[in-house]
């Protein structure tokens, strides 16, 4: 079986470079780019040449261990001087992107505690630190995926929505973790993908990198997904997400919030998968998460390129949507299967993480 | 306000010619043909230049008169075989389409009743029959549109799926009927347009008809209907049918069904408008009704340009679903509103319009 992650996102033989699979061409064009500049490094994230939360973390890894590379000089205060300038730039390349900034926070830290010892020792623990965030990322998902195959059987039919897959993180992904991982142990299931539009994620990514690692993948438009389940074809809906508020209530792509009530009409379950860290403890639930309204192009202009509503038309766009906790079967984290009622076993969790 | 109808479909001043609103274009361009020959009028049917099943009939009259007009023989034998032949061709077409040869039999039974008569006396009553055929649609959608009115209330929020509305009929449509019946009498309704994947009918035609009459209209992708309900938008469903079985199973373009099991979740009314002749009473239920799989390419080429799925991926695309009769609130006709339950409402209906 062929990972996506072996490619997808690495550094060049040399270190000199940091080299991504270029996702705003997926899947029509398979190009890499080898990227060593901080221009570079910031239009790649802004044109979502690379993207998806995991994913940004290690990028944002790689590349400061890239950059602190190339700086030539030998002083250590220019040197931080130039490696927390470049740190600032690239988080501003998507301010809203938590891992981003989580990731470069961590690679700051490892220069601050190791400058005292010289830049190649400096060097040395960036580039130990950035594999660590590639490699502890591969765990996690994989963790994922291990509780997600408990909730599942072989053959079973997984309806996905959007793209949290290998390409949105490593090797497994979250979402679509106990699929890949499910391959390494025989498991086989058969997803069938929501095209997800506007900006169409499941059609071009999830069908993609699905299909490449030889799983049998069917596409649907959304608005397909009843038919599907009164078919039987549908065993369970697994989805990402954005954020989990205290509750359960969970946002994620628009569309995701429609697929929990279909779910139940069939009795089919609901899963989340999404990391631990993406259960949100401040937020009391759904109703206090604001729901970014998009611009109306995405709706009105296929894909960008041909437009095909009438012009001055009112949209609506939605750029996600919530789900409520009482249409989650399960939310599968990297600290295990919680089920409902998901605040009481939150609140459980985190006493016993942070040793309350 | 600006009946789409008075231009979207029509005879020519000389009347030597059928005049249609191309919709193969639109809504990127508003280009009007004139038809005269049997060529032309096949591919304009063929080619979705004219579409919906009511406008197929209106269209089939015009034309079959617009032919005889050009015959150049005084031969009435002559003349009879070419009128048979005209529409024996036409009627291949689209085979499937019921109000194309519902019309087509039509105007041949008025030729066969009148040719005795003389060919002018055969024209006038051709002539007579096909504005007989407009005007009659014109009127049933009217009726449907006084029913559907008596359920809906001023300001109310409309959710729609597909295009039944003016452009696949005659003035008023038969899902939008009361949308347009309503604003001659200064009611109105703000419009919600599902875009329907794959071929996009909502964005293309139901929001250009729509936006063109004048009405508050917004477009939204088939996933964000869950989260205009939750949100508290839509205060109706409205769809129009392409079969109704006689136990109120109603076959509909794909995505609906989803809807009205959305709709059920926010106790929002779920009404279908159909004409009487669609019930068809030989079909026990939706399980009977064979759902169409079409070409892949719909879904994985956006309308028919941009690829932007991966190549050789296999791919969903039934042309439409079964809705099932309990989560319809009540189907309007030109005979009246029908509440469940539909099997008795159905059969008392059909023995009344037969007098058994």
């Amino acid at each position: 079986m062929k990972y996506l992650d072996s490619d997808h996102i690495r550094l060049s033989d040399d270190k000199n470079t940091v080299i991504i699979l270029d996702q705003s061409l997926l899947p029509s064009r398979e190009e890499y780019k080898s990227l060593s500049t901080v221009n570079e490094m910031y239009d790649a994230i802004k044109r979502l040449e690379v993207r998806g939360a995991p994913l940004l973390g290690i990028f944002a890894g790689y590349s400061m261990y890239v950059l602190a590379r190339h700086y030539d000089t030998k002083d250590p205060i220019e040197f931080g001087k130039r490696f927390h300038e470049d740190s600032v730039y690239l988080n501003s390349s998507r301010p809203t992107a938590v891992n981003l900034s989580w990731a470069l926070n961590r690679m700051e830290k490892v220069f601050i505690e190791n400058i005292a010892r010289g830049i190649p020792a400096v060097l040395e623990m960036l580039e130990k630190e950035a594999v660590m965030i590639h490699e502890e990322d591969i765990a996690m998902c994989r963790r994922m995926g291990e509780y997600g195959l408990t909730l599942l059987s072989d053959e079973d039919g997984l309806l996905t929505h959007c793209n949290a897959g290998a390409l949105a993180a490593s090797r497994y992904g979250t979402q679509l973790s106990p699929v890949y991982l499910g391959l390494e142990q025989g498991i086989n299931f058969r997803l069938y993908v929501d095209e997800t539009r506007p900006l169409l994620q499941g059609a071009r990514l999830t069908a993609y990198e699905l299909a490449k690692a030889g799983v049998d993948t069917t596409l649907l438009c959304d608005n397909m997904a009843n038919y599907a389940m009164s078919q039987g074809l549908i065993d369970a809906v697994i989805v990402g997400a954005d954020r989990i508020a205290s509750n359960g209530d969970t946002a994620n792509k628009i569309g995701t919030s429609q697929l929990s009530v279909l779910a139940k009409e069939y009795n089919i379950p609901f899963y989340v998968f999404a990391p631990y860290s993406t259960i949100d403890m401040n937020i009391g639930s759904g109703d206090d998460i604001v729901i970014e309204e998009r611009e109306p192009e995405e709706v009105t202009t296929l894909w960008y390129k041909n437009r095909m509503a009438p012009l001055g038309i009112n949209v609506l766009n939605p750029a996600f949507d919530v789900t409520k906790a009482e249409n989650i079967t399960a939310i599968i984290t990297d600290k295990g299967v919680i089920k409902p009622p998901f605040a009481e076993k939150f609140t459980e969790l985190f006493k016993k993480e942070n040793n309350v």
